[in-house]
């Protein structure tokens, strides 16, 4: 039946397993197939051309497997990707930029809003875009954190470092408007929510969007009754380009996820 | 175009003002009709046939409009006709109820979850269901309260008196489980939010069906390619089957919004 098959969730490497552990949790009995393109991660700094070439090549893997929805969980791919990948599958295709933009216009009071991400992300203006045509009386402060994905790369997501890097990178958000409620537009950025919420202060709501992914999938899922009814315990697949060791061991590090049976493959080019 | 067209919203009476308040709130742009069946409230102690009769009846005169998606903001008829109207009509068709269950499931740590409501809702038992259909293993707790309902209509929102009222009516839910949130299965609650705040203590979230509904209506119509994409200030349409001055001064205490030209119909029963 359509409702048994797996969810597909893409990203561009290991941050979108934010978004997948919060699937797993929202979700607990929707089976997920991930892949990661650790190989050519990360997007954010690559030419729009590249992003969306590098993702139609990983839909174009998932497509083999019958998936009922997908899900992209990298604010990249999705800035550059969502419209396309609506057009061409016949499937609900969920990115994690509008659920973010949603949480904020719901959680806002002054309606100023603050967005950091990728400087892909930023610069496609994706999340002002999101935000004000929803809702033309938000004031939207866009910030670039090319430093935040290395740190969670290497490991690093407290200490006295981090805390001086990331005050350092969101000084010019802080100095431009009394946001009420930021949005952490790069699925690698929930690893540094705890320093982030220290750095802006505890009035500052933060918006995670793994998490409001993953409740805007349940929602799009109840709603085309989609989801899962019976009982089970799914075996979730993940794949990766790169290194399925390193892969394992992030998840593990990260999540606290244990994910055996990574499977490295070669992606084509042929869409 | 279909995205110009409004969106339907259906009450029992005058509760479903905070849904629609929620959704001026959140989705600025879309124009709303709201009916209010404020002759025949409440809806919470009838029986599920009168129930799905009244309801059907509130559907047969919004037709005539055009409506690009229904909200039915009473719970007790979310619990009784949402698969009807979903099998009925062909536009979406959002209830309150599953809405406030994705939230407390997004939002649960320890996986107790309190549901409070009228004796319909509770003894329908949708919240349950909605909830542990996706998360079997949740528990749920749920209570009905049907002395709230009266307070609100009476404008008691706070003090000694309803303080004393919630107290006892939450007694069974506090001796039961360390809940840790609280989903507020009745439109009419919001409006004591403050107080059963303090009732249940800090460390309890509280749900409003609401702010998470018209977040689920962002949701849906932003998949649909149907959210209004141009610039307006769009004029509500108000409509009661009870007295238009007790609406208005209703709508004006509850939710500081002025509605002016309520309009009083009668409904007729051939659906």
């Amino acid at each position: 039946m359509y409702m048994d098959q797996p969810i597909g969730v893409i990203d561009s490497g290991v941050g979108g397993l934010t978004v997948a552990s919060e699937l797993m949790r929202q979700l607990p009995k929707e089976k997920l197939i991930y892949l990661g393109d650790t190989l050519r991660c990360p997007y954010g700094p690559r030419p729009k051309e590249e992003v969306i070439k590098y993702t139609l090549e990983m839909v174009n893997f998932l497509r083999e497997k019958k998936m009922k929805l997908l899900v992209i969980a990298c604010n990249t791919a999705t800035a550059f990707t969502l419209d396309i990948l609506r057009e061409t599958l016949d499937i609900p295709v969920i990115g994690v930029i509008e659920p973010g933009a949603r949480a904020a216009i719901k959680m806002t009071n002054n309606m100023n809003v603050g967005v950091i991400g990728t400087e892909g992300t930023i610069e496609s203006k994706a999340y002002p875009a999101a935000l004000t045509s929803i809702h033309a009386d938000l004031s939207v402060y866009d910030l670039a954190c090319p430093k935040f994905v290395p740190l969670v790369e290497k490991g690093m997501f407290t200490g006295d470092e981090v805390y001086r890097v990331i005050e350092e990178s969101l000084q010019p958000l802080k100095t431009i408007a009394e946001i009420d409620t930021l949005i952490l537009g790069c699925t690698h950025y929930p690893l540094l929510a705890d320093t982030i919420q220290a750095v802006v202060g505890k009035d500052v709501m933060i918006i995670s969007s793994g998490e409001e992914t993953a409740r805007e999938v349940s929602a799009i899922l109840g709603y085309q009754a989609l989801l899962f009814e019976g009982e089970r315990h799914p075996e979730h697949e993940f794949y990766t380009t790169g290194s399925s060791d390193v892969f394992e061991q992030i998840t593990q590090q990260w999540l606290d996820i244990t994910v055996n049976d990574v499977k490295k493959i070669t992606i084509s080019s042929n869409f």
